[in-house]
């Protein structure tokens, strides 16, 4: 089966590690290396930024080049045009700047990102000769925050909810926290007016991402694949949009870290699932062995941490893991400069059985600590005194045997090692004997017989 | 400096991961990543048993073949001369039956392993025309037990030390310990008679190997090549032979964990250790980040977990590691069989401060612990009571730390993430902007001015 990326993904190839092992880019096997696994349908990361020192992205937008042939005068419209509207005066209003997030972007809505990467979606299904994988990555919802009309004023500041936060998370926060709660996006997402804004477009952006997989799903319909595709709809983060004093995504509360994943599995056997949810402690990394269990392959454990999804969408009840684990590496941000760490020591681990939840971070800080039980708003961090430290060393119990798993025997399958256990005895290897009757005589018939030769004296 | 490997190593090439990479095993690539990363001068990894199933080691042995030019009538001169004595019938008295350890091996002493890697050697450095790692790796002393003469008499019962050993490790002892313990090898190695025998083959494999080491360094010498190598002698394991009732290398014992390593640094900035002794807690992954540093490279931290002892041998005394980690996969042995365990469960960890020394086991099983300042014979396993739990958790705890070590992050270095920090800015991602004035004005050029077409109404 053939795995497609299909749009978004921020993976970067290892050139260095490609040309130690002299992998050309341009290569099967380099190319897919370059797209983490993938043949590329059509790659396009989605973030155009330019600066005074250039670009951000240093490849080429795909994206640009298609709104260049569709008459967008810029050499880069994604800037100029699918991320920015037109002010009173005539000019350029870009979606970096929340002031303009309630205008319409400044292209036809069938030309933004999002119905764009729809259609080489379908125009991929269409030519495609043999089952497929296809990661259908969208980049929106996505700052820059503005939306192509009629989405960009569908939502307004009546439908933004309260922020979900409390004066007491700011009262002695974790060190690293309290760094996240003062950066520019956390201070900018503090204020009401900027919720307000932001909000609704990204809203509408959500919305018209709806709208788009509707037309996915129109295709697959009326093209008769319907019964035999499985869709999967997941995240790869959430966002705090203000929640907990905080903007973006860099923190393990539930706003950041409990991603949608919705997956319909056309077969029968799931029929008995269909329409419920699961509240099994899912990983991301569960979809990749879900992926081959599907197209008829054997999930290698010892290259795969993740579990397969296929028992729960089929009824059944597998013995599961105890808790969820999530990791983040901050030592890019201002944060680690705030803060002062070396690279290694901007790690954080989050490690959640269902009820509470850890955080750990290197670095010499405490952790965090929540009961989602008690406290589902995550306001209460109980790590603050030690009351719950038993708690508190049973999730890093957790935590270190997470810690130890095997991460290192990723060339052997478990079958190979118990295909190997007792193979040396009849190849030769007695390291044990004390005067060769202790085993059968085939296994010493090599070892035994007329010397051929003596090269010694008595 | 190109690095070759000459003897043993144990390392398997993973032939299918080279597959999926298009690496050909006679690339230079492929070569060397079949051969652990070095260029082969001769490998030849010393296990040439065979049994009813065929040859332990499906390679074929250059040693082998050097023996068959020298006039050693067999197909496998390895076990029936190298590797085997001759009784007073005229038969083989094969090396792998302890009986026999006392007999001298059916060869002449230059025809040995042992000199015949020393003068690969020799031949390697002669032709070698620009500066040289080299790998010199020994498979003696090892099993089959036999030796060549003189060394085979050079040692008798009366050099062989008592075991060190005391009946309460055989009350209660943790699970794994008592798998070990009831073992062919260890059962052997409880009996005096096969101490009396192996142990004195054992002295005589090693005087050899001293001795050889002396050939290789007055030829260093009479080449003027002293002044300008630096000398590493280490081994990769101990062996019990008899001790704790043990045979073998499979636990941490020091008998199996606590390895030699004597460091030659011909360097000036190395007078003032030169024949010290140092204490730290070395780890055999810190000799390629030693080499690294030697060779005037820089040691990338984020590939190599270890750290170089230059530091230690020119004097200084660096801020160093808290703990030593020792790790062992036992899946594929008659032990893991016995116990039940899955290959998963099959793993073992050391962790040592330079006091406590705990063992940690999968499968459910309790740790081991000893003190090493009261017990430094290692007799008493403090895990049996519960008197020592904060020890074990403090020991738990390095072992945790050691757990979530940066083992990821093996594409980048640190100074590349330190250089990446603030870098988007002034590329063009801003996205925390409420309306443009919170940075200086070059960093949104690109996003301002007339809008350069409109498609969109006001």
């Amino acid at each position: 089966m053939g795995c497609w990326l299909i749009g978004k993904t921020h993976m970067k190839a290892d050139v260095d590690g490609m040309a130690r092992l002299g992998l050309s880019p341009d290569s099967e096997i380099g190319a897919r290396q370059s797209e983490c696994g993938f043949d590329s349908w059509i790659r396009d990361d989605g973030l155009w930024g330019a600066g005074p020192d250039g670009f951000y992205d240093e490849k080429r937008s795909p994206y640009n080049e298609y709104l260049k042939t569709k008459g967008y005068p810029s050499d880069n419209p994604w800037a100029d045009f699918a991320n920015a509207g037109v002010d009173d005066d005539g000019n350029k209003a870009t979606g970096w700047m929340f002031a303009n997030a309630n205008k319409p972007a400044n292209i036809r809505e069938e030309d933004s990102e999002t119905p764009w990467l729809t259609r080489e979606t379908i125009a991929f299904i269409d030519q495609a000769k043999s089952p497929w994988c296809a990661h259908v990555s969208f980049i929106k919802p996505h700052w820059p925050y503005i939306v192509p009309t009629p989405y960009h004023d569908m939502f307004g500041a009546n439908h933004v909810p309260e922020a979900v936060r409390h004066d007491k998370e700011r009262d002695d926060p974790h060190p690293v926290l309290g760094a996240y709660m003062g950066n520019k996006i956390a201070r900018a997402f503090q204020r009401e007016d900027v919720r307000q804004k932001v909000i609704p477009a990204y809203m509408g952006l959500i919305k018209q991402c709806d709208d788009q997989l509707g037309v996915l799903l129109d295709h697959l319909e009326a093209t008769g694949q319907t019964d035999n595709t499985m869709i999967v709809l997941t995240s790869d983060h959430g966002d705090y949009l203000g929640d907990h004093w905080m903007g973006e995504k860099d923190l393990f509360h539930d706003q950041s870290v409990k991603i949608p994943m919705i997956i319909f599995d056309p077969r029968p056997a799931a029929d008995a699932t269909r329409g419920a949810t699961c509240d099994a402690l899912v990983e991301s990394i569960d979809l990749a062995p879900t992926f081959v269990e599907v197209a008829g392959g054997t999930v290698s454990k010892n290259i795969l941490e993740g579990r397969s999804l296929i028992p729960w969408l089929h009824g059944q009840s597998p013995d599961w893991r105890d808790f969820a684990i999530s990791e983040f590496d901050y030592s890019v941000t201002p944060q680690a400069v705030k803060l002062g760490l070396e690279p290694n020591d901007c790690r954080l681990f989050m490690v959640f059985d269902g009820r509470y939840k850890l955080m750990h971070a290197l670095g010499g800080f405490r952790p965090m600590l929540f009961d989602l039980h008690t406290d589902p708003q995550e306001f209460d961090d109980l790590a603050k005194g030690d009351a719950h430290q038993h708690i508190i060393d049973m999730m890093y119990g957790h935590l270190a045997d997470w810690g130890r798993r095997n991460a290192q025997r990723v060339t052997k399958t478990d079958d190979d090692i118990k295909n190997t256990r007792g193979r040396s005895l009849r190849r030769g290897i007695l390291p044990f004997l004390v005067d060769g009757t202790e085993v059968p005589d085939e296994l010493t018939a090599n070892y035994r017989g007329p010397a051929p030769k003596r090269f010694v004296e008595d």
